[in-house]
């Protein structure tokens, strides 16, 4: 099924993506699956994989993230693991850096914060996919925590740089930033946390 | 003047409350003074400190945050530089950990991310006081971008544990919790950031 120019693809694809929005809310990330989000769009499944990828990358275009998880987590988590919060650093402050993916990363901070709901279907999001992969990257026991400590800094990093704008830290270069926070990410992935 | 219980002390004080908080919102923290306020309330500016104490805990009473500067900030500085991270983080987790406190720190953190104005007020406020206690006590040239670290990753612990509760994260113990965040708050006070 190639993705042509005909007339009526680009129709299909937002309603598929009103349909996952749909599902994401009633049966949150981890109860939402790819064969409902299609059925409720009246289109085959294969068709939602073809537009849209994993259910991840679905969830990230329904939730207009300016991110495609599938090419994002692999380029973070594959290479030397003692480097690991260094990329995660950069990978992170170069989503915010850039006004329009600041933007779309700011609004689902916000929505978070303002609505459960949000907030329930990120922290699906942001367990099973991100978390999910650093944990498995390190094999650890306590991976998980290691992934949430990572993430605590992450977005208060984001609060205080871009939504709070406190000085000196709002106006210091990113690379400043990622010689302050990546060793500190580094410690939680594999340094003594306990 | 002493606080006595005679009838109009309680409307007084409120009204005082109702004055600093226009005055905070029109002039910021920095701009707005003690002066200006007993003036709109039409008290004496001797009242006001009598009731509130210093401009800073003027600030708490009118936001309603659950602390008073004056005396917290103090407890926290003061006593070993080397054990400041580990102050800094059970001080922090004891106002979250507490559900009625915890209730008005998520209101403060809601309303900064909602509103432009607040998030200025809040960031003078900090900057002023909170980051310039610690700043001072550091007596670093790099002191201001240290104490803003601090606060991103204790922003960035409330959001992770109290808004977006994510787990293993939002069950752990406090005490887990210091031992993970403590030396990391210790390292962006007085290690190697640069």
């Amino acid at each position: 099924m190639p993705a042509g120019r005909r007339k009526g693809n680009s129709d299909t694809r937002q309603e598929v993506l009103d349909a996952a929005r749909d599902c994401f809310a009633a049966s949150g990330y981890d109860g939402a699956t790819i064969r409902a989000v299609a059925a409720k769009a009246g289109v085959d499944p294969a068709l939602v994989h073809h537009f849209f990828g994993s259910k991840a990358d679905l969830f990230a275009a329904a939730m207009e993230l300016p991110v495609n998880p599938s090419e994002l987590i692999p380029s973070i988590v594959s290479g030397d693991v003692d480097e690991l919060g260094q990329r995660i650093v950069r990978a992170f402050l170069s989503l915010w850096e850039e006004p329009k993916t600041r933007r779309r990363m700011l609004a689902v901070l916000k929505s978070a914060v303002r609505h459960e709901a949000a907030a329930t279907m990120l922290r699906m999001f942001l367990t099973r996919e991100l978390f999910g992969a650093v944990a498995k990257t390190l094999d650890a026991p306590d991976a998980g925590l290691r992934a949430n400590l990572v993430g605590s800094q992450l977005v208060g990093l984001a609060m205080a740089r871009y939504v709070i704008k406190v000085q000196p830290l709002a106006g210091a270069s990113p690379e400043a930033l990622v010689a302050a926070y990546a060793p500190a990410v580094q410690r939680y992935l594999t340094g003594k946390i306990a």
